[in-house]
């Protein structure tokens, strides 16, 4: 390791920033928390590629508490699917605590399934199997999420079920209101159990790389939930992760979050990084406030910002002149003829749906007055996705109908399978390994026999 | 017009759809909007470059209501500052209803500007100046979003104000709790007049597109506001904006949206798409029934989801074999100590901090045991961000501490100006316009004058 | 006076042990309330016979502030009626501060006419009229009830008036559920004008007395509301007069009771006194400290609590033996058959509902196996409603049904004029002038010719 | 019985007008209740004396429900005190529903014991003891406000337990704030047995009258409670025993009462009677619709509303000139000047304060002027209470210093003790037998040896 040390070095300066930080509380509503080091901070970041880094205390193993909530709600949306997990839990931000004794007054559901209530049904909604028991699918789950086996601190656990009154309180009055598919003291204790988890910040932060890289764990390369229920969880935390500050924390940090009383906190920036801190002096909030500090510091500094602008496309689209195609001797009529008869536009880099729509209206700029025919060349295409194929072939379609004559250069296939293309554009459309010959063919059918 | 017409499709398409949905109530507190057409039904989307699209009822004008709420906002953030903007407004969803008389309990600001309450706050806060009272800047804001001089309904207006009094009463809770820096009356007519600029899905499409857009108009090209404020309004947008329907919104959309009680309703796809619908059918929540189902369903259509991770990244970065590199004809022990001693790293494409970080992981993986030296090729990179700069020199900084040897190929100075470059890497980085020449001279390097 | 002085000896008593207390705070949101002398202690008692007591400063003058409340109430009760009063304000104890902006979710009514909302909406129900303005009619409302003309503190108005946003607030948002019948501001100028109306603490006595006497301002005779009207305001001052400090209040003081921010206090115990004190530091109810001490502590030294047990009954009845009717010489047979066949029961002072019961059971008691026939001595009887008089006609009808003979003794014709009494008991009964006679009679009836 | 049917004839009547009453919905949170017979209507009163009055089917038994609730809680207040329950559950109406999720926001106590928090807590501060398990304490506390042995419905207590996750979620709430002493199953287990106690409409209006008559069960004489501690409970009942209608029926009907969810329901008038009722459909607020109308009516038929002025005081007294005293010859200058000299105050009747103060102003209104000596006749009146005692003792006292004569006419020594009389007074009043005895020697006194 060397040149990307330059990662773990930003790392080191904002554990070096913040270590100092002396404000905030430790939960101390059981000892074990009470008793926890003050001074202890990890921040741990790990790639879509499954590259970890970290700085201080990320080996320092403590309690998921409220960080693993998103993963169990993740997993009853895998098991369930979002209508049914939608009956009995909601996804709006409630403007109250974590802990707020109140449920949706039209459904009797609690407001979201990052509040301790919600959280209590998501945990309900895991299934007891013959099998395997609904715990055991939780702490299956969370160890998939995290890329190895965890386990359960039994300290923990006790203390949690000990003084857990205010939760067992939750789990009855949702029994009350028909919003608790099970019993409330079985509910109540997976969900002890399920918060006195034991994980590391690394760990964290590859749960949440997990979550941000479409449900695949980057570091086993394990899909551990579908694409879809992880945009669901990352939308969730987005609006609801961090109870009542959640929505100054999209607005200062731009990331999907979600904290824990015992200290831990992850974001997750989508198709970018998963991020996690663990510092136990918490805020009012109940925010990590070293954690809070410094995720916000690296989401600024690596600008992932959901809302902020990237500066640069992954695409570029070029309208190209023909005279940069052609021999540079442009000697007679009939060059001067092509030159005005075929367009060339030419897309660079991955495609997706904007970058399509860009191509399409490039394709019309080079349009009748300028030119009876179009090569769309596709060579430097890295790649397009299923939306931006479907917008260029309904494309070349639409000019088919339109009676302009079309020709790819596209030696990679990038426009897809000739068959499929066929059928979608309803045409032959010709394809060539080069621009030249592209234009060259074009020119000839555009002018004619003659 | 031909292939992008394909776009035009799209929107006609789900036009076609939900034209015929029932659904809803239309707003009936003022007869300008009870009396509206709830069968006018009008689809519009911007691109960043500008294009717009439309089908349906696009050009029809109807007056923005609630939909100002987050362009007033931008201009109170680009006037003062997010920071004394925090201290008359939060930026927290509420859970409760667009009209909802409370106020935060610690601070008395209303919860977000999203809200009635915090509408009027942030309307409030745009100053009366001698030459410009607060309403004409108002006005010209709203005009230089939507990219055309907006006016006034003043019927409807006048309607507004003479049922206005829920909104008075907002204004005189917030003035009593010190919550409000103006006169109530004044606050609530400049906010009366407000919500009556009347605009059509088109203006509201560019508006949001502005928004998308780092806060510079696609259209006209104006920065109307900071890539920062425009940030921050989206964020806002995003957990608050439609109301306590806002998280299910995010979940199920994936967008920064807003509502309007006169059917409006926008959403922004940042650095992708302004789109907005017309349609005066409401639901429960207040938003239009029809313009909600189209969004959603061009959201899944075209991929925009924030939380779903986009299929393709905008970059690659490859390890490429010496092998490949070098003349094909691999003749004598040279050319193999070539291969073992010369690492070749290729990105391509747009470089931000998440292909900065693989570039680094790259170049660390043809380390000693690999190769003495190593060459960064950079000739297909189309642009690179100021995090990936600095994380870029950052690397090649430790490689050089490290000891190792590294040249990049680099015609298009996309690492940056020389001299920044010597600041930050701390060495005279070799640079080639040309592979076969960066490998070959590190060879010679690397193998010493023997 | 010389005996009487013993009552303001007892004034004077608890004026000295509460002038000492320092706790509380005034209220300081006008600077006439902040400029206030916090000594100032005024202590007065007014009886059911307009006798007035007072100790310390209540000759002072100050304005009425939330003191005004139930006289309003009275008032818009008197012009209305109970049920279109409550149409639009309620009679519940919200459980909420006294300016709580929140209305009855069902029906947009404020709780109850002791709450700012609920005063400013009793306010504007009292009309205006061609020769009479409202504010007009709620001054000499509030003068007859105090029993002088009293007068506005202009001072203190125009204060108000200015810091009042929160009071225009709950105006506007009333007008706004449509439980507002007038104009806001017109209604919340009149209101302001009503708080600020001048008295001192012996005219608050004066006006709580007219309360407990039933309506009758007991100093001029006045009859100011009815007796119905008197008892409905006393019953909301019960449950609601000390906002969320009522139920307590009840509970330890046991009287209906009003407190203001300017530091009046009133309590009426119904058919006993008005009370009330002036005292401006306020406790975090918002009632004044002094004050509350001082009336509490008199409510237990008279012992006015409602839910008491009057030590002792307004009335007796006695079952009196004929032994100790007739003649003392018992000599023969004749007389042993007397003391069988004749009860007499005697009734003594006040007769209710209760004391009607007891002699109907008391008449009962004389039965068949006791005695043929009853006399009812009611010469001792010092009144009786209508209530008891209903019963014992009921009892005395159902006697002659029941086949016993009976006879009064009434020379004061208490049990109502003889044609009434023929009706409603179905017979001529006889009426005796003393109970020997009644006795002597009523033996020979039952004696029969023999 | 004969003259006192006249009393049952009343409530028949009351039950037939509202037997046919058709509105409300009995409660079918249990089959039992759902089950139970919506026509059985019974109505009962006792009367202070134990006399005890019903209609319909009033020895039907049913389940106290919360009608159990002012019984336990008066329970609580005899074991522990006012101040240490209050500790634990506050005196204030919530304006919420029986049911309600809340806590008081300060002090995490549940706002009273009517409601359902509440209630649990206070049956949790009857403590278990070795011998006496707490329900039993429970059992037989209501056991002696009914006058006999009450039981359980043991089916209804086992559905009240399979089907009362509320309450447990009530119970854990309050744990976890700390307001619970006891363990939250054990509690509401005790709680649920309490709901099931069985009785009667009968049994109901002596709970009722035992309140009413200050804590001494009217019917056996045992006395229950403390008269201070049935007149707190009283108070609560007062403010919050309807829950969130109690203001609308004190307001209306004016007695304390308690419904329950079993259709009974109950209302005590101090010193007057016991009522109750039971008829199983209830109103939205959960009070039996019949029995709400029967005891409204029943209020207003007997005069009961605790604010009406009652139009007769217990007590007269009267100013009596001389003239009438002496004898009818007024012949010389001698019999004038005693008319002069000598007043005379005679009262009849009960003496409470109000009455008292009556006696001291009249002799002050015997003053110098008409007076120099002045004759007390207390012969008719009946009895006198404490504080009557002590004004009339400090009355007389402050005429002594005021160097003014006095004598008193009290055969029966209703003035009290003469060693009491003497120390408060200072002085040996002088005693007489006959009115006129006493005038003639005070006109002996005054006028001198002359």
């Amino acid at each position: 390791m060397a040149a990307s040390e330059a990662v773990t070095d930003a790392l080191r300066e904002l554990h070096a920033r913040y270590a100092g930080v002396r404000g905030g509380r430790r939960a101390d509503y059981i000892p074990q928390l009470a008793r926890s080091d003050p001074d202890a901070f990890g921040i741990a970041l790990v790639s879509m590629d499954g590259h970890c880094y970290s700085a201080g205390a990320a080996d320092a193993a403590f309690t998921l508490q409220s960080v693993s909530k998103p993963f169990v709600y993740a997993l009853a949306l895998s098991t369930l699917g979002l209508d049914e997990v939608s009956r009995w839990v909601g996804a709006e931000p409630s403007g109250e605590a974590f802990n707020a004794i109140s449920l949706e007054p039209r459904t009797g559901r609690p407001a979201n399934a990052m509040v301790n209530a919600g959280a209590i049904v998501t945990t309900a909604l895991v299934p007891d199997r013959a099998a395997v028991p609904a715990f055991t699918a939780v702490l299956s789950c969370l160890s998939r999420f995290a890329g190895r086996r965890l386990d359960v601190d039994e300290d923990v656990y006790r203390s949690e079920a000990s003084t857990g009154d205010r939760n067992r309180a939750l789990a009855y009055l949702l029994r009350s209101t028909g919003t608790l598919p099970v019993d409330p003291v079985a509910a109540v204790d997976t969900y002890f159990r399920q918060c006195a988890v034991r994980a590391t910040a690394v760990d964290l932060a590859v749960m949440a790389a997990t979550l941000a890289h479409g449900g695949v764990n980057p570091v086993t390369g394990e899909t551990v939930v579908s694409t879809e229920v992880a945009a669901q969880v990352l939308s969730v935390m987005a609006t609801c992760g961090m109870y009542d500050a959640s929505g100054e924390w999209l607005l200062r940090v731009g990331l999907p979050a979600k904290s824990g009383v015992s200290g831990g906190l992850i974001a997750a920036g989508p198709a970018r990084f998963g991020l996690a801190t663990y510092s136990t002096p918490l805020d009012a909030a109940g925010t990590s406030v070293r954690g809070s500090a410094a995720i916000g510091a690296l989401s600024e500094r690596l600008g992932l910002h959901l809302m902020r602008n990237p500066a640069l496309p992954g695409s570029t689209v070029t309208l190209v002149t023909t005279a940069d195609v052609l021999p540079s001797a442009p000697s007679g009529r009939r060059e001067r003829a092509l030159r005005e008869r075929v367009g060339v536009v030419a897309a660079q880099g991955a495609l997706d749906c904007t970058a399509a729509e860009r191509v399409l209206y490039a394709l019309d700029e080079t349009g009748p007055e300028r030119a009876g025919a179009v090569v769309l060349d596709l060579r430097e295409v890295t790649g397009a996705d299923s939306v931006a194929l479907a917008l260029l072939h309904a494309g070349l379609a639409r000019l088919a109908q339109d009676g302009r004559r079309a020709a790819v250069v596209d030696p990679g296939d990038r426009l897809g399978p000739p068959d499929l293309v066929r059928e979608r554009t309803g045409q032959d459309l010709p394809r060539f390994g080069s621009r030249e010959e592209a234009v060259e063919r074009c020119a000839q059918a555009v002018a004619g026999p003659g």
